[in-house]
């Protein structure tokens, strides 16, 4: 129901529940328009796959958001606009490419825990992905960021595919720091490339053999 | 028109010359309104992909649509809305993924002429992508159907980029027929998969080595 003020503005509540709301509804405009944590993450790793590209060193790209369009005008003399659209459930990860006969497969996350990276920032559709590329010989990896410590880790699959199992076998619902620091391979961030995730390359693949 | 009984029953034909003709015309109208020339050979190829996903044979995804979003709406209890959105122009091919370690990446075309590929259906950003990811050792090619002889060939890189630059020079902006039979790889349509167009990569392989 829209209730309207008597000069047909429309009433909006400012309850602490609309709030918190609006604030989601915000911070999700964010996510699409300017950028947010998880942008800037994804910024840093698109500067890197720019400089991969122009070194030739690699040719990795992020994946188009999955969108299904209902409704596009066509204006005269100017570029059609899409007026209708519907955000789709992604069913890989967001970064694929290839790397010297590689094929490379993965996710970026950011978490502003200091202590440990929770899984509820993992998808199943996402873990399953990974399972698949590692099964075809493909490197899947998560690049995770601890936003407040300002430490990037390259975390191997079958890392995460412990966590993620002991955590659906009713086990921890989070990986802790020192996980990280023992099993996986910490990127110290640099100038360009900001994150130079292809330098650990040749000891994912040692590990995953 | 249509011709009743005297009990209200409608009249249907029974000849089998007009049962043949309707079902040729409610082909005909399928392929018109649900789907275009692109979009079979993009359907075939999805159904070929699911195939290989569901056996384990490879991991291959159409890449979405690039979309730059400028308006989004939140109805509450609903799914967002983009209300404004743009089409970029794409920088990679449309297909990529990993099979058997190797990581392939392709583009789908068709054509209804009979005797040639127009290389006016191929972009510039297409050929320097597909030429990147030969550089880092990658698989690339062109799965080409010419639509009105319901033949489909699988056309390594190489071959697309000597046709390409012999046009950059001057020279024939097309593909003959001729060169397809001899220099690419012929995928006979199957029920499933649709495309079998990894029964080819070996001669692909060896080819561009």
């Amino acid at each position: 129901m829209v209730i309207r003020y008597p000069n047909g503005k429309q009433f909006k509540s400012n309850s602490n529940e609309m709030t918190e709301k609006k604030k989601r509804i915000i911070k999700k405009e964010k996510d699409i328009s300017f950028s947010n944590r998880g942008k800037t993450l994804e910024d840093e790793i698109n500067d890197t796959n720019i400089y991969y590209l122009n070194q030739q060193i690699a040719i990795i790209h992020k994946k188009p958001v999955p969108v299904q369009i209902v409704k596009v005008e066509y204006p005269s003399r100017s570029a059609a606009v899409i007026r209708e659209a519907y955000f789709r459930t992604p069913s890989t990860t967001d970064y694929n490419g290839v790397w010297n006969g590689y094929y490379i497969d993965f996710e970026a996350k950011e978490t502003e825990n200091r202590t440990s990276f929770p899984l509820k920032n993992v998808h199943q559709h996402q873990v399953t992905h990974m399972q698949q590329v590692t099964n075809q010989k493909g490197i899947a990896f998560t690049i995770v960021r601890f936003s407040s410590l300002d430490r990037y880790f390259v975390v191997p699959f079958n890392i995460l595919y412990e966590a993620w199992t002991t955590m659906e076998n009713g086990g921890r619902k989070s990986i802790p720091l020192n996980v990280f620091e023992t099993k996986t391979f910490e990127i110290k961030p640099g100038y360009n490339p900001k994150i130079d995730y292809l330098s650990v390359m040749t000891n994912l693949i040692v590990n995953e053999e």
